[in-house]
């Protein structure tokens, strides 16, 4: 195998084996290829893509490239959650305990977030005392014990994908679908649940932008998974808008406590409900043939009026050692210090909005991380009042910022504000989930 | 400037500004953009293109990159000759002193050969005693007296290009026509002469293998020499079967010896003939706007006649401490120890040729160099004595293989008798010349 000849095939739209792949893969962790080479491959891949077959080698030669965690001394079928990303995106803190009180485990390895995405490690760490680095035995026993355990990625899994990302972040070669599928799905199976739900994101605050995109982006996805022998589900999701009301991390945290205590923005709650819901009928239709979504989506919402998922999840945060009393009362994680609202000066409708923008606005308040070594203000954050679809008025409060660097609130008014386009008419609220694909094929909504 | 933001410009489709590519090239050549950079952005030129307008840009910002030759210590006006490599491609040796004998000057810097291709360099060292490293005043000197010289590139020229091409080579991104045009283009750029003759080879032994491709890029080389605002003309020749009776060194300079006394083989003279015709029509018709390129033709074939064009070479040899008894008597040139003749198995006609597996041959006979470090045996090569056209009866030899190495026929055999295809039917001669391209458009012969 040379990698001059690999580059030149894939260049020229030609079908890569499946033993170039996997030694290609290799040589590139043992540092035998060059970057210049694999930045070449790379650029080659955005314009010739790969088929599925091709994709299913490349993300089972990278998701092998490191350590595939062994999940087996965990009892019963394991369902993972995966999104691409977005802006208030706190679904995982809430569907895990709503499925765990169904029965079902959730063992799940979850990251940080970057730049003007949030990630769940860093929600959950604004709980006082929680700790996400658990070795292996307790994350397995914590499963076991109570149905769930949210930890951080370990070091040593998929170092190809890890290798292969920062090359693609300063080559212009991340968006490119089947490399997406590919890095996204050699984590998930390294992962090791045998069941995988996809979130995927789609609009203004996600990686792809159109309905379109995200659908190949899922229906691949879809394909990796079931080749690898994992059953997956994916949802298309909105994410021209941001989930629920807060962007921030103990803010969002807060949001989640009130809707598994009943009291939920309604898209929040749909689609967790949505997500929850896929995530059982993955666990339970193998052994279950008659069990329908809406049996599943039943369930669900009992956990959540029964308060068994609430209490899900401070069982989670006490094994984690997390301080529960926060839970309880929520006035007990972090709080910004300062808080600054943001007024309409015009009236009319809200027509659209522009998620990532929302999205920056709140890393700017100390909300995320502008590099990977950025610490994070677990207080800051923003919460909207107003969301596209909403009539305003004159002095209407649209947002509020908080943060614990007073400094940062003109900047972030100015992109926040900037994020919103405000018209004269009624704008029609968009569809929460765009579509579901499967193995057998995509419904849409 | 960010070269992320570049190579994602090219990506897409977006043209570059002439900022962007002059701050690149000078970044890269200051090792400030990494090689993988420059990687991706070159494979998303090979898919993307780029406009004449960028062309010209990326081709001046390479020849600025180093030495720019300033030839105006040579008086006249100066008129260059470019071939995008061939198998047997001789031209030069016989053009430069025809051209040289009408009158004009000729200060060509020229290269070694590399693979199946050969080089000028090359072939004037098979001469005894020649030297190709002359300094500048020297240089400048012979071609101020004598009308001609051809010398090795100076090591100073177009760093970009060499840094480049060596990125190029190990990333698959060689085959891209923009990226050759502007390599060719830089170098006649930077070497300082007044017009600029093209010979776009096309065929089986050359880069461009199909008359579209050729056309275009003697189009694109055409409109940056034209915007750069020296005069440039392109021939598109036939390459499909190596040119004249010899590949290797020193048979070649003997073939082109016979040539400058009037026995020539038909393809090699007729080529020579169009290549010097237009060469005197760049040098002339700039004073004397009647002039045709069928009285630049006579002239030319006048000097060879007359025997002057024979003259200059040999006064050309001596300026550059040739021996020039071997020029008069070509038994005193480089010989090979062995010689192996190929015969005909079958009968019928040859129908095609592979004039890259002809050059391979001769490579591996010793003619020419694997890597660039490879050592030349100047007296090895080969002598076809049957070419696509001619019949062929069982036991006529096709061809004579030289070497000082006979352990390498076999595999020189093997190699050149696969090149040659045989049929039944009587196959016409192809085309030598298939077209002129000028600022003015395309003349198709």
């Amino acid at each position: 195998m040379r990698m001059y000849d690999i580059i030149d095939k894939k260049k020229n739209g030609m079908e890569l084996s499946t033993e170039e792949i996997r030694e290609m893969i290799k040589a590139y962790v043992e540092e035998q290829i060059p970057d210049y080479q694999m930045a070449a491959w790379l650029m080659a891949v955005y314009f010739q893509g790969m088929n599925n077959r091709e994709l299913k080698d490349l993300t089972l030669a990278m998701a092998h490239s490191g350590e595939m965690i062994d999940l087996s001394p965990i009892l019963g079928i394991k369902v993972d959650k995966h999104s691409t990303g977005g802006v208030g995106d706190k679904t995982t803190l809430a569907i895990a305990p709503i499925v765990a009180a169904c029965g079902e485990k959730v063992a799940k390895m979850a990251g940080r977030g970057l730049g003007f995405t949030g990630g769940t490690i860093d929600k959950l760490e604004s709980i006082p005392g929680f700790v996400t680095g658990l070795d292996q035995q307790t994350f397995f026993d914590n499963v076991n014990r109570i149905g769930l355990s949210v930890i951080g990625q370990t070091a040593n899994i998929t170092p190809a994908d890890k290798k292969l990302y920062a090359l693609r972040d300063v080559t212009a070669t991340v968006d490119s679908i089947p490399l997406i599928a590919a890095s996204v799905m050699s984590k998930k199976l390294a992962s090791g649940s045998d069941k995988i739900l996809l979130d995927v994101t789609c609009g203004s605050g996600a990686f792809m932008k159109t309905l379109e995109d995200a659908v190949k982006l899922a229906e691949i996805m879809v394909a990796i998974g079931e080749q690898a022998g994992r059953e997956t589900i994916a949802l298309i999701t909105n994410m021209d808008v941001p989930l629920g009301e807060t962007i921030g991390n103990a803010l969002e945290v807060k949001e989640i406590i009130e809707l598994l205590q009943g009291n939920a923005k309604e898209d929040l709650k749909e689609v967790c409900l949505a997500l929850a819901s896929n995530m059982l009928y993955l666990a339970k239709h193998g052994s279950n043939k008659n069990i329908t979504l809406e049996d599943c989506r039943k369930m669900a919402e009992e956990k959540i009026q029964d308060g068994n998922a609430f209490r899900k999840l401070k069982e989670m945060v006490t094994s984690q050692h997390g301080d529960v009393e926060a839970i309880e009362n929520t006035d007990k994680l972090p709080k910004a210090e300062y808080y600054y609202e943001i007024v309409a000066d015009v009236g009319g409708y809200i027509t659209s909005m522009d998620a990532k923008q929302c999205g920056m606005a709140s890393m700017i308040l100390g909300a995320g991380r502008e590099k990977k070594d950025s610490e994070i203000d677990f207080g800051a954050g923003i919460r909207l009042l107003k969301k596209t679809g909403d009539s305003l008025e004159v002095g209407d409060t649209i947002a509020t910022l908080y943060s614990n660097s007073y400094e940062t609130f003109k900047e972030a008014e100015k992109i926040l504000r900037s994020a919103y386009k405000i018209g004269r008419e009624v704008s029609q609220k968009e569809k929460l989930i765009y579509a579901r694909v499967t193995k057998e094929g995509i419904t849409y909504y």
